[in-house]
């Protein structure tokens, strides 16, 4: 009997979905019938997680209601400071986030049920807490007490908050917001593919969104963003850029962090938009060298792709480094950023699955032998 | 464009695999070449164990090194014991299994690295550990002390003896050996698909331990055969059986428990060998009740799907939960004991995803609106 193999699953349709579209070829990202170019600047985090998950951007009275749902969710039990506390100097912030998860599901005394309700409380709460797990982690293991949250904040503004203590200003909070709502949603990549089929067993959320968390850690997914930042750290200046490159590609499956995606074949929209907010971050803060970098690296890679007739273009992980860097943050806590965006996309899809749901069971093609007749331990 | 929609991915090949062969319309299940018929009570969970990671059964030579390396891992770091001391009375099992697992990872300051070597390293400590784990939350659940593991014991024996503090009967370790081979292995099921598919981003095996471990959890999955015991339990006599059978069946959607599964269309051979070994303990213990009414509960499901045409099975879970309920295990750690098993197939699995990766990213078909044009929040 042939089997066709689908390693990947490319082009391999798992379900139906009214959440994204997205067109590889035209390099079009649709937020439920919204082009990101139309969102970002213009929607807050908030009112595209509420699009995500309603369908439908929220009116204003729909939008405060929204808000004053996730106000008191800004806040974390004491136990997850305890986590981090007890974690070694050095943990992987994402191994970190995945114990908090995991953690706020055993706290969570209805944690098991995956009716609507219960489904939508706990995406209610992940929103805002994700943020603050992220900021709390990043101060304990500076030695930093964890900053209370302010339920009047947003999302972004939590975030800014929370990390710095410092009341974050009107521009950096815009940045981050336009930061959070292009990594928002992203269809059935590999997290939220992995948050689909855990959830397919209809284990509960906390389980899931764990998942989806460690498939984000990845290189090949999340963790490329971190990955890109270490490479410009590692490089140090423009002109050390192009040997880097070269040196890079020079090697067997050498991949230069941060170029190419598996849907986009022309440029991520995502990283077009990032590519401004990074060149205007430049020239406000007059610490250009980290978007400079950025530009010499794109220009490298687009000649050198070029010699081989191919097109490799920046993706979405590409520009947020040196945004994420011009904000002041650690290279280590990109990924996890990209969590607190994904929340809003991982919850979007554990709704439509819970809903209607399939268990997730594929096959393997067998290659090994057959029919072989046990022989005790002691004749081997 | 017509989009062929794979719900629940059935019949869809992810990959080759020399691991495991399942014919579910001969209902035969094969580790590595060998029929689970002839490794059940034969081979011990560290022989099969070795035959699902190597590709073949270890000599007595290769045994007793693999024993060897695996027995200074019998142990837990203390961190482990305060998580579980830091749980609520009432947290679940499974999130506190899938906690802990992620603890562990923050604890390994070599977790990240997916080469061969360092992914066997985490398997040699975690399959170990499985066992501990599970116990150890147990006790600490119940106001005991954890029990140290004892280095000259199998897996099988450490499970029973930090579980009760005694000495485990010859009888019972080979009972609990027996369940373990059964449930170590099963293709491309739902946790061990969302373990490759978390590996695929190459992150690191804890978080795609992780993940299987929260998938493993739901009731469409592992956590059937703690569903299986709570509706003996809820049941309580063999008179009961037929009206609780006939109730569930006359609700739509009405589904009991423990029988059929998506790949095995006859008997599932796991549950004729566990329904071997509920008897046996059955006539041992002279506690005959729960494997009276799970064969009251096959007799009259045999009847009743008769009535409609059709064949459904007990699957692996029906009698995993009186052979464990007779071993003496509370029923909500049924789940548990499962990925203390399934780390083995997990492992294998894992091998063969970081070796030959590539990132599973597949498709949603869009079914949402397209072009819609913004509206400023003012104007909504």
């Amino acid at each position: 009997m042939e089997q066709t193999i689908n390693r990947g699953l490319d082009g391999v349709y798992i379900d139906e979905s009214a959440i994204c579209f997205i067109d590889g070829a035209k390099g079009q990202l649709i937020y439920a019938g919204y082009d990101i170019r139309e969102l970002a600047g213009k929607a807050s985090f908030e009112e595209v997680t509420y699009l995500l998950w309603h369908g439908a951007l929220p009116t204003a009275a729909q939008l405060e209601e929204f808000r004053r749902q996730l106000a008191p969710n800004f806040n974390l039990p004491e136990a997850v400071y305890q986590l981090f506390r007890a974690l070694p100097q050095g943990a992987d912030p994402m191994l970190a986030l995945h114990s908090a998860v995991s953690l706020l599901g055993s706290l969570d005394a209805a944690a098991n049920g995956v009716d609507e309700d219960n489904v939508k409380r706990i995406g209610m709460r992940l929103l805002p807490q994700f943020p603050l797990l992220v900021a709390a982690f990043q101060r304990i293991r500076n030695g930093q007490e964890p900053v209370q949250p302010r339920a009047d904040l947003s999302v972004a503004g939590n975030f800014l908050y929370t990390l710095t203590g410092e009341e974050p200003t009107p521009a950096a909070t815009r940045v981050m917001d336009v930061a959070l709502v292009l990594h928002a949603e992203h269809g059935s990549n590999a997290s939220t593919f992995v948050a689909r089929a855990t959830a397919s067993t209809l284990t509960d959320v906390y389980s899931a969104i764990g998942a989806a968390v460690g498939a984000l850690k990845g290189p090949l997914h999340g963790g490329a963003n971190t990955a890109v930042m270490k490479a410009l750290e590692s490089i140090g200046s423009v002109a050390g850029v192009e040997p880097y490159v070269l040196d890079i590609l020079g090697q067997k499956g050498g991949r230069v962090m941060g170029f190419g995606h598996r849907v986009y074949k022309v440029l991520d929209p995502r990283a077009v938009i990032l590519k401004d907010v990074s060149r205007a971050l430049a020239e406000e803060s007059g610490d250009s060298k980290w978007f400079e970098m950025s530009l010499e690296m794109e220009r490298v890679m687009d000649r050198e792709m070029a010699k081989k007739g191919k097109e490799v273009k920046p993706n979405v992980d590409f520009f947020s480094a040196s945004v994420y860097r011009m904000l002041g943050f650690p290279g280590d806590i990109y990924t996890p950023i990209f969590a607190v965006a994904r929340i809003a996309g991982w919850m979007a899809h554990l709704y439509e699955q819970y809903a209607d749901n399939r268990l997730m069971r594929p096959r393997l093609a067998y290659t090994g032998v057959m029919d072989k007749k046990f022989v005790a331990l002691e004749q081997r």
